[in-house]
């Protein structure tokens, strides 16, 4: 399949009939594509780029490079207030019944123990309901959730995101002293992945970490024998206020109507434990990518293209916001705005939200990806987390949605690095982005606005 | 396949024939097996028994209670000198191009680095004689050896383990200051795989750590950019001396021949990082249960079968040697050696160190396990590394064969943990073992010698 492509278009071109505008931007993308360039770039040169940290300010300046290079117009950054929380050195060691090294990482957001770290049984609850039933039995223990996330299965992943949310601060109410959650996420390989948590102002916080999958599993056989389970906990981690950074933002002008807007957007940041390779190098490369190849491929829509790297995605959405609040005006211009942040494997069609006219006109500006089946159109409930505060506005939203069988493998970890990405898959994602906003930015028709997101 | 099994037996206990013992061990494996158990408990009560450690010992002491409960007799220890070496603090840092932790874990034997690290240029080598072609190319820097292992291909294992062992001697000749390598394994999850190493005394020590497969990625790629790239390597390990620790044996007495023994073997101790589960924890399980699953069927070999959990496979075989020495009078009385260090998966068949004859008569033993997959018979040059001094005696030796596709993933890295094991296949691997530890055992022939074992 991947190999006939290249073979149509020079088919196409003995017959001198004017190729379609997908067949040149996915000819161009698998043949003369960068996508899988520049998230190497960003990956191997950057690397690491958790909001607030000096390699999330490397990003900002890489991207204003990137997108100069892909022949972007208007490229400038815009600013952001951001929170510089700091991971430092951590560790946990089960104590008892048997001394072994534990493979764990602070939840982003966490408090630190104290320097010498805490030491106490754990109780397991596998969820927050059970936690509440546990009562006077979770004081002064340490917590562990556990509860598995199901392979290639996202609504599992919206089900177990709530512990790491929360987790802590239930935990603390009932008087914990630390709690572990066992991985978000479908590897097996002593992986620890972390995420955001969050605290209340009324609950002692309290240190939260993730430990691996292999871990989760020994500490549940081993509590389930009936004695004492004692882990000792040490996290450095803490907050170290609020500092200034950027959303980047690049566009290519429309040539009849260039201040109605499609939106690519993506994020920045990362967090640090991997490079940020498929969360979300991928996304920022398929979109700067995709602004690539329409210009590549000869097209000016009518309307613009621009496209937005939010910074601080992972850690508060204060990127998302403050686009949103700094472009309020506009919110009638935004035709639409889509998100890549679903990794780097195949594209398999788009989310649309909205009702069925929105989901048919999608349907229609990306049939011809049928043959590459990259044309499943559905309606959704969001377009992304970046999206939330446009679509709040109004703004009709759209994601890009992939093949994401691996993807909760490496999320987050120390293994979200480049030889994740199989750069073919890249491009189609590159190539995707591009039919669906160019076909968006020339149409003659407009989405209808999207219906509010849910409330998490 | 597996559902069958219970169910054939029940059909031929209407018939009222006698099974064959191929059967009532099979079954008995199956249905009311203790080998997972067995794995169960000495990884998650024992731990990571890195040779010369505490968690060595206490595996010493569980071994003897386990042959106990597992009914064998003559349950006693044999004294080995094993080396003890301690891993120690360890981090590996690239500070340039660009700052970024990377995944490194000392090669067991290697010295430390002096406390603060040591900082150098990285250069690559893909093989021994491209180190030598570099020359003085060579001095002052860390050396980083990159091969890689194909998925699934023991063979070639056996090409780049050279490499793991002579790699830090072959560096210090040319002036290095210190040596990596690309984990000899085919995952690729941020997990160095250690494994053995090996100085000379003519040459200086330097400092030896594997590297996790993305890190030697991201190393490789820089260094293909031509600027360059640095490193610090700081290594805690030390030799702390030698010290006594044992070999654990036990029996299950033979009925016509009882000084006749067929050898079960595998190795008690493991690597520090993981808990040992595949290596050699399944082994340990499979040949315990192994003599358990005979005495459970009813059934008494003429010749006694002996298990021998062997102290120190990993780092310099001295369990072996030791035993081979304290039984070298006895070694005519072996009428056959085999060893389970292969890990978990489904078992395959046998290796044969000897002939066609060799072959074949373990072929006949072991023909009841045809429709189980696991009767393919080959000849082959070990049965096992414990039984090279067995083997080298003249000792007929037989290693259990069976899928490997996934071990390399997990050998000798933090994630080799007990949830790597399907219960169904480590209970199959018991069977397989005790059908032709039973054959043997009660066989009116008997193997020729093994021919002397090559050289690595």
């Amino acid at each position: 399949m991947r190999f006939a492509l290249p073979l149509l278009l020079f088919a196409a071109a003995a017959h001198a009939e004017p190729l379609s505008p997908a067949a040149r931007l996915v000819g161009a993308a698998l043949v003369e594509g960068r996508a899988f360039d520049t998230v190497r770039s960003l990956t191997d040169h950057v690397g690491p780029r958790l909001t607030g940290s000096p390699g999330a300010e490397r990003a900002v300046e890489w991207a204003l490079a990137e997108m100069k290079r892909a022949g972007l117009s208007n490229v400038h950054r815009e600013p952001v207030k951001v929170p510089r929380w700091v991971r430092g050195d951590e560790s946990a060691e089960l104590v008892a019944p048997l001394a072994l090294h534990l493979h764990a990482a602070a939840l982003g957001g966490s408090v630190g123990t104290p320097p010498g770290g805490l030491t106490a049984e754990v109780i397991e609850a596998g969820s927050l309901d059970e936690l509440r039933r546990r009562g006077e039995a979770v004081r002064g223990r340490i917590v562990l959730f556990n509860q598995r996330m199901a392979r290639s299965d996202f609504p599992s992943y919206g089900t177990v995101v709530p512990l790491r949310g929360a987790g802590a601060v239930e935990a603390a109410r009932l008087g914990a002293i630390g709690a572990l959650i066992r991985s978000v996420g479908t590897g097996s390989h002593q992986l620890p992945h972390t995420g955001g948590t969050r605290y209340d102002a009324a609950v002692p916080r309290i240190p939260y970490a993730a430990v691996s999958g292999e871990d989760a599993d020994l500490l549940h056989r081993l509590l389930g024998e009936g004695g004492q389970v004692k882990v000792r906990l040490r996290l450095g981690a803490h907050d170290d206020g609020e500092v200034d950074s950027a959303n980047v933002v690049g566009e290519l002008p429309g040539s009849a109507k260039p201040d109605e807007v499609v939106l690519l957007g993506a994020h920045l940041d990362s967090w640090d434990l991997g490079t940020g390779a498929i969360d979300d190098g991928a996304g920022c490369a398929a979109v700067i990518e995709a602004a690539r190849l329409i210009r590549a491929a000869g097209l000016q829509p009518r309307r613009t293209v621009r496209v937005v790297l939010f910074m601080n995605e992972e850690h508060g959405l204060s990127g998302a916001r403050a686009y949103a609040e700094a472009h309020r005006g506009e919110s009638g211009k935004h035709v639409a705005a889509l998100e890549a942040d679903s990794g780097a494997g195949r594209p398999t069609g788009f989310g649309v939200a909205g009702g069925a006219p929105s989901v048919e006109l999608v349907r229609r500006l990306v049939a011809a990806l049928s043959p590459l089946h990259a044309a499943e159109v559905a309606s959704a409930d969001e377009g992304g987390a970046d999206l939330i505060p446009l679509q709040e506005a109004g703004v009709p939203v759209i994601g890009l949605t992939q093949d994401m069988s691996t993807y909760f493998d490496w999320h987050h970890t120390a293994g979200d690095t480049l030889d994740k990405i199989v750069p073919d898959d890249l491009a189609l994602d590159a190539a995707a982005v591009a039919v669906v906003a160019y076909g968006l930015a020339d149409a003659t028709e407009r989405l209808p606005p999207s219906p509010p997101p849910p409330k998490w």
